[in-house]
């Protein structure tokens, strides 16, 4: 977990913008579980995060000084913004302009990275078939939430949320159409699993990793998938857990198990944020957020990822 | 390991071929790993062999008797024989012909199940790209020396094996022309992988799961991928060990890991068969068969899969 000594606030003078550069105050962070293992030294799909540095992380800003004609004074943007109050926009440091109309949770959510990362997991890499029986792990948070509802849309026969509160199993299935939702916290995930599943597990669509990835994988039908999205489970593990056994049912069952990463998908974004725009305007798609305000709060909201403490998208309000 | 109580002899009458049949005269026994995993009373991809039943395999034999135009007198045959000296052939228990000028050891191995395996799994699963480090493990074994070569012949700009004895590393390097290979009785396996691959592992072809995936997972390339054709390490345990702690850097590296059964491909058998019959003819895949005499030595044959005892396909001649 971030403790109040490995992230602290500090004071500098606003930056200046100089000529093709925007200063953007910074109204909105994205709170993500990719953060924390930004924070490792260790080899990932970007840098670590170096002492002294600001904490890297989505945001969204507004642009209230601009030296290049592509931002004007008033426009939204999205981009790594960081932890902190301003930030300069510019060649090096793009940002994205929000469109006319598309509020900033939203922005940030269910039509930005995290509804995108939904989109491609589920359709592309996860190949989602008709009839496909679909178990979604954090399945309450921003990207489960709308990657099973991307999958109950797309001809899965059932979606099977797994989630840590009741209130959130309940509102997976009374409002966002989840066939069922297990309780992982007070329910034997294997046994429920496989009551849910009758046919074995189609594709798996993992946040978590450990002992559910392993359920799942036991349970896998002929021809199943794996996406590999996240692994919230052991991001504050200072060792590597043990990997899960039940791999082995990739050979019996000539199963797939692959991990993606949105970054990859750049040049296709706008055909996702299309499609989810789309579903949440007709109402098909939901999401909620969750907003935590003020930027010394933060580290105190990353933390809230890891403790099952958020029911969609987390946000913190500057 | 297989003991002598569990796997027994017993005589029976030579059954007579009814209409419709051919007798089979059984002449070899191919001596496989997943015979192993068949006697677990647990799920795969075919029903565990029972208490009282022939132990299943592959094998070959001449046809001595027939009452059907589909096998004559004299023919030779393939198909699931079972570890026994004969063998009814008929529409339930179907046998393919051997074509002429192919032997026996052959037919049971680079041209049989062995090569066809190595080669769906290196080309289609693996999907092998020009320039790719390719690691090979059970390297000395029937499906992985084969592996390796097809590896080598079509682009790979390294193929690395790794087997448990001297002699059969200088056999992938001298006689194959494996790029390199690691004994992993005897070398640190991850430290002489880091050396062999210094751009990591672009495709790692795996027959024996444990430390060896893990190692391979730990090291694996941006895009890379792990067929998963094998797992002999475990497959004596009476639990499954702990799986692949490295299996996050699929998520990382945006790889995958894939199993697959050649039964999948029988459509596309004929494709491999011309492949590999070309190679070997043109001398460009080498292989190597080891002979074990007698049927009631077959159970001793499987336990030496297990320790490493064979080089090569490894055959019990009746």
């Amino acid at each position: 977990m971030v403790s109040p000594e490995e992230v602290q606030l500090a004071e500098e003078p606003v930056p200046s913008p100089g000529p093709g550069q925007a200063l953007v105050r910074v109204r909105w962070l994205s709170i993500d579980p990719t953060i924390r293992g930004w924070m490792n030294d260790a080899p990932g799909y970007l840098p670590p995060i170096r002492v002294g540095e600001v904490i890297r992380s989505i945001g969204l800003g507004e642009v209230v000084a601009s030296h290049t004609d592509r931002y004007r004074i008033g426009d939204l943007v999205v981009g790594m913004t960081g932890w902190q109050d301003y930030v300069l926009a510019d060649g090096k440091r793009s940002m994205q302009l929000v469109p006319p109309g598309i509020d900033a949770p939203a922005a940030l959510g269910v039509l930005g990275a995290t509804g995108i990362t939904a989109y491609f997991g589920m359709l592309e890499v996860g190949g989602l078939r008709a009839g496909d029986t679909v178990v979604v792990s954090g399945a309450a948070g921003a990207v489960g939430s709308v990657a099973g509802q991307i999958a109950r849309l797309n001809g899965s026969a059932r979606v099977v949320g797994i989630a840590g509160t009741p209130d959130k199993c309940a509102w997976l299935v009374d409002e966002l159409g989840f066939t069922a939702a297990i309780d992982y916290r007070r329910e034997v995930v294997p046994d429920r699993l496989r009551a849910e599943c009758p046919g074995g597990i189609d594709l798996y669509f993992d946040n978590v990793g450990g002992a559910i990835l392993d359920a799942c994988l036991g349970l896998l039908a002929l021809r199943g998938r794996v996406v590999l999205c996240g692994a919230i489970s052991g991001y504050n593990d200072s060792h590597r857990a043990p990997g899960p056994a039940n791999y082995v049912n990739l050979l019996i069952q000539r199963g797939r198990m692959e991990g993606f990463i949105i970054l990859d998908y750049v040049s296709r974004f706008p055909e996702a944020q299309a499609a989810l725009a789309g579903w949440v305007a007709a109402g098909e798609v939901r999401h909620a957020e969750q907003i935590v305000d003020g930027l010394e709060r933060a580290p105190e909201a990353l933390n809230m990822l890891f403790t099952g403490g958020n029911t969609g998208k987390l946000l913190v309000r500057l």
